[in-house]
């Protein structure tokens, strides 16, 4: 598996684009992306499980409900969630690409990400969509990842090669965080693309399992999104066999998917509101993957360790606090917790209990910006891991008045 | 129901004091606290439900295990959670009781607030010990509300007179917050007096039964702490027929307790680490009170929701997006959201959709230091309040290094 460049246009047959139509006001932003296959693509979705859906959610449900689309396109600025007109505008901006790019409005995935509750205009949209699709190229994935930009700082996109029954496929993606991300069966907002040939149901399959591990256990803030979605559209022009059951095959694109997915997940976190470092907690020695993955999470979402990891300060009690409010099933006897980052490694808890460390060792290792968090429960093999990020002054200043 | 001076030392037959012992290095700061009953009183507690449970949880367990108790003593600055000497070092504070204040050491209440994972040395408490039980008086409980803050900004003591069977009945607390508040069960550090005569059998209902609306509905940064207990003394002096069943008696004491225990809930989450702001989630017209109390609860915790009203930002898709992911039962389309404080009341959405305002009115409303959040569900009856502050950058700089 190599790392290539080119992200959601790295695949054969796919083009993309983003521009700024003006539901931003800031004239440097683009807001309005699109991805268009040459041809109709098999097309999986997973999608947030909050009861408040934003109306895209609600059309693009239908539209891959057939197991199929071509195009994806998301605008930024505004949610179009809560919003009594919220359905028919999504449909709008489905006709729109339609209309300009030759696709069936009912093979397009909408999204929209932003505040809730805002009215959202279709003129900016039809006024952007002739440059939008006359812009579509096959260069163009960097623009498109702007495109879905809100307080992220940096776009995201990343693509990987790999071979099926000696052809050569190629999956890409974009993804935005990075605020209101504690994903639940889904999240954010996440395109994958590739040229693998694979049946619907084995792609929803793929998609399905990957993000119990993936974006799941993310977590910057602890609230779950109203818009999540990771959509992959997967359009077979690499040539392979098309993967239609469980094989040796289907193993291969799920470790090309998840090495795309966990990458992602990694940068959301890293790039979480206001982050200054990226957490990685991993648990090992648990009971259950269950119990592993409730622990890890648990850590990943405390306010209490966040704050104190943004101090540099090795507090390995809300460590413990945070497994032991957790509801998960585990002998707190036999805890231990290490810190560690490129700067060295440091044991800080033994059966529970603390044990002495250097703290000069212990800020020099937690001055660094990606720290993992050791946990082995000492109970079995279950093993899990989850990202989040630092709180931090920032989080606060961008949330704190984040409509202006 | 009267409002009166004295918190714990209100009631009948108890002392109270609180003294710089040196456990904390502040020397302005008291660190060691006792309250004393002139005797033996039926003793209720509730403790955290955090698997990790700090030395002081399992020592006062035992000891009231036969419902009854005669004194409080409590430290701040060094939690004893964590400690593989703990509970060692537990009971050797009550054996310091029992010597100096002559309570027999299994009739005392043993607690601990600050660091986890320090080993807690029983030199200073032992050298506190004869100024602390020389001092104690039944004007002391300022004193003793003082000796078990931490991050908390001002003491916190309360009292009422109340009647029973034409008794005058007193009731007191004191208690302390303000981080890793997040009960489950049980909270924080509450200690109520009450000069009442009542079984343990139903103060420990009593008592049981309140926190499920008061302590349990308070969240200031959803971390539940390893070491929360609420523990009540009644002492019987008041004279009153000693309450041993559910009747109208008990009903008057439940009232009067609940006074004591909601008016600790909102100084508690007013008091919040770096809050400016007291939030109020009231939750009506739910289809169960549980579902009212899950909504409330999501809505207060949200770490987005908090930093808007920070920001004096009528933010309200944060609301129905924490409603949204709160796991409860609602109608979404249902949904009604006003903004409420001394400078007015906004309605911000209807039936799950934004309606106009004023944003200058909002800010208005939201620029006071204490916000109701009205939340309807036209669902059915079911109503709660939970109780909460807003996230701010001092919050952050708390806990970024709390250690030092």
């Amino acid at each position: 598996m190599k790392k290539i460049q080119g992200g959601v246009c790295a695949p054969l047959g796919y083009k993309a684009n983003g521009v700024h139509c003006g539901i931003r006001k800031n004239k440097t932003k683009r807001d309005l992306s699109l991805i268009v296959s040459d041809v109709r693509a098999a097309a999986a979705c997973v999608y947030t499980q909050n009861l408040v859906k934003g109306a895209p959610i609600v059309v693009t449900k239908r539209h891959v409900a057939d197991g199929y689309a071509q195009a994806i396109v998301c605008n930024s600025g505004n949610a179009n969630t809560c919003n009594a007109d919220g359905e028919q505008i999504a449909e709008g901006m489905c006709d729109l690409v339609s209309r300009y790019a030759s696709v069936a409005s009912d093979d397009v995935i909408v999204a929209s990400t932003g505040v809730i509750g805002q009215p959202l205009s279709l003129n900016p949209i039809e006024e952007g969509m002739p440059q939008l699709v006359g812009g579509l190229s096959d260069m163009g994935s960097n623009y498109a990842a702007q495109g879905i930009m809100t307080t992220d700082t940096v776009s995201k996109e990343i693509a990987y090669s790999f071979t099926l029954d000696g052809h050569e496929c190629k999956i890409g993606a974009i993804g935005k965080g990075v605020g209101m991300i504690n994903p639940n069966m889904a999240t954010m907002l996440i395109f994958v693309t590739t040229d693998a040939a694979i049946s619907p149901t084995m792609l929803q399959k793929a998609l399905s399992a990957d993000v119990k591990d993936s974006f799941n256990m993310v977590s910057v803030d602890g609230d779950t999104s109203t818009n999540d979605m990771v959509a992959v559209l997967a359009n077979g022009l690499a040539g392979n066999t098309c993967i239609s059951e469980v094989n040796k095959d289907y193993t291969v694109f799920r470790k090309a998917l998840n090495k795309v997915t966990t990458w992602l997940c990694r940068q959301i976190a890293k790039d979480g509101e206001g982050a200054t470092k990226l957490l990685e907690c991993k648990v090992t020695g648990a009971k259950s993957k269950a119990v592993a993955k409730t622990v890890a999470k648990s850590v990943i979402k405390s306010s209490l360790f966040k704050a104190a990891m943004f101090g540099a300060d090795a507090n390995w009690g809300r460590v413990l606090c945070a497994i032991g409010y957790s509801g998960a099933d585990v002998d707190v006897s036999k805890v231990r917790v290490d810190f560690k980052s490129k700067s060295g490694e440091l044991a800080v808890c033994r059966n529970g209990s603390g044990i002495p460390f250097s703290e000069e060792e212990a800020k020099k290792v937690l001055s660094e910006d990606e720290i993992e968090v050791l946990i082995g429960l000492g109970d079995g093999n279950g093993k899990a891991t989850a990202w989040g990020c630092d709180l931090t002054y920032d989080y606060v200043k961008i949330n704190g008045d984040y409509r202006t």
